[in-house]
C-alpha cells in the first residue's frame, strides 16, 4: 500500500526539477522496464507493478500495488503494468569501436528526443551528446518514445561548440547547401549533429562541421522531421 | 460573432463520423492554411481568423473572430490565429511522372501517418495509398504532422491486397529476412509499402511484395519508427 506521500513524491518526478533534486526518475510500461532491468539493474531504486507482472530479476527491490494505486503514480494515459524509479546518471557499458557519435543541437521536442535515440540506437550510435538546451532526456515522453533505447546509449549534456572544437573526428551535418548525402561519404568513426526542429544546425555549429552534407529534396515540403533526418543520414553512414 | 451553433458544428468535425457525414474537415494554423490557400483554394468553405491573420487571397470566404472565439472553435492546445473549414475529397494535380507511390498498411498513430506524408512529400512522392484500417487523414493530429504537406500528395483509401495484385509495378516492403536496402536496388516508379507500427507489413501483403528489403540493424533497437523507416527508404531510392 502506498502511503500519499510516496503517491506525491513519484508524481513529482514528472518535473525536471524534482528529478535533479533527488537523483532519479521514472520509467514506465512492460517494455521499457525490462530494458531497464536487463541493462541498469544496479540504478533500479524500485519496481512498483501489479500482481500481473513478473520481475525477470528477483534480487530488485519491488512492490506490488493495486491498478487503482499504479494509475495514481503513472504519467501515462494508460498506465502499463509497472513503474520503475530508477537513479539518473546510470551508464550503459560502451564497448564498441567506429559507433559514431550524434551531437544534438538544441531538439525540443520529446517525442522528436525519442524517437532520434531509438534510430541511433538501430544503426548501433553508443554516444550521444546533447547542447544544454536540448530537452532533458529523462523526460517521461522521451523514455516513451526511445521504446528502451535509453539504455543501450550513453547520452550526455554539455557545451557542443566546445565538444566540437576539441574533436579531431570529422564533423557531418546536415545544411542546405552541402554535399548530397550518398553512401560511402563518411570516414570512419564520424560525429554527425542534428540541429533544432525549426532552426536547423545553429550558425556557430556549422562553421565547426568538416563535412556539410544535404538531403536532396525532390517535392514540396519545407523541411523534414529530425527523427527522419537523423534515420536517413545514420543509414546512409551504415550502410558498406 | 460566431453563433453557439456554429462553434459546436465546428468542433464537431474533430470526429470523424461528421467529418463524414459533412464532408467537411477542419485545418489549422498559418502554416497549413496557407498551404491550403496556394494549393486548393477552391476547396475553402471559409477561413475564421483573428484580426492579425491576413489571408492570401481576397476572393476566399473569410471570418474575423476574437481569440476567445477562436479558442472555442480550435483543435489545438495553443491555437495559432487561423482555422480553415475544407471540403474533404480535394485533389492536389498530379502531373509528375516516376513520381513513386507509397503504401500504407495499417499505419495507427495519426503523429506517424502526418510525418509519413511529409517525408514522402520531401522526397516527390505524389500519391499515397492507404488500407481501409490505417487512420483518417483529415485527422488534426495528422494535418498538424503533415506541416501542409497533405495538400501536396493524393491520398486515397483502399483495399491494399487487390491494390498491388492488379499493379505491374515493382513493389518494395522492409521485412527482417529481405535484401540489404542499397542505393540503385529500386527500378523505375516503384511501389513501396510502409507496414503497421508493430506488426509490420502483414502476411498477405508481405506475400506480394516484389522486392523486400532490410534496413540492416548494427545496435540494440527492436524497430525503427515508422516515419523514420520510410525516410530511410525514400532516400535511398531518390539518390542517383
Amino acid at each position: 500500500m502506498l502511503s500519499t506521500n510516496k503517491i506525491k513524491f513519484i508524481k513529482s518526478l514528472q518535473q525536471k526539477k524534482y528529478r535533479i533534486e533527488n537523483g532519479l526518475f521514472v520509467a514506465e510500461g512492460e517494455k521499457i522496464v525490462n530494458e531497464a532491468l536487463t541493462f541498469v539493474p544496479e540504478s533500479i531504486v524500485c519496481v512498483y507493478h501489479t500482481s500481473d507482472y513478473h520481475v525477470s530479476k528477483h534480487e530488485t527491490n519491488q512492490e506490488i500495488i493495486s491498478d487503482k494505486e499504479l494509475s495514481r503514480i503513472s504519467g501515462l494515459k494508460s498506465p502499463n503494468k509497472c513503474l520503475a524509479l530508477i537513479r539518473t546518471g546510470f551508464q550503459p557499458k560502451v564497448s564498441d569501436n567506429n559507433t559514431g557519435t550524434l551531437v544534438l543541437d538544441g531538439i525540443q521536442d520529446p517525442g522528436n528526443l525519442g524517437t532520434i535515440i531509438r534510430t541511433a540506437d538501430w544503426f548501433g550510435i553508443k554516444k550521444i551528446i546533447c547542447s544544454e538546451d536540448t530537452v532533458d532526456f529523462y523526460n517521461s515522453k522521451v523514455l516513451q518514445a526511445t521504446m528502451g533505447s535509453i539504455f543501450h546509449v550513453e547520452i550526455a549534456y554539455t557545451n557542443i561548440k566546445e565538444f566540437l572544437s576539441a574533436s579531431d573526428n570529422n564533423i557531418y551535418g546536415a545544411v542546405l547547401d552541402g554535399k548530397n548525402l550518398k553512401e560511402n561519404i563518411f570516414e570512419d568513426d564520424p560525429i554527425i549533429v542534428i540541429g533544432n526542429e525549426s532552426k536547423g544546425i545553429s550558425p556557430e555549429v556549422k562553421n565547426l562541421l568538416t563535412h556539410p552534407i544535404t538531403i536532396k529534396k525532390n517535392g514540396l515540403a519545407e523541411s523534414l522531421n529530425a527523427g527522419v533526418a537523423t534515420g536517413i543520414i545514420l543509414s546512409h553512414w551504415r550502410v558498406k
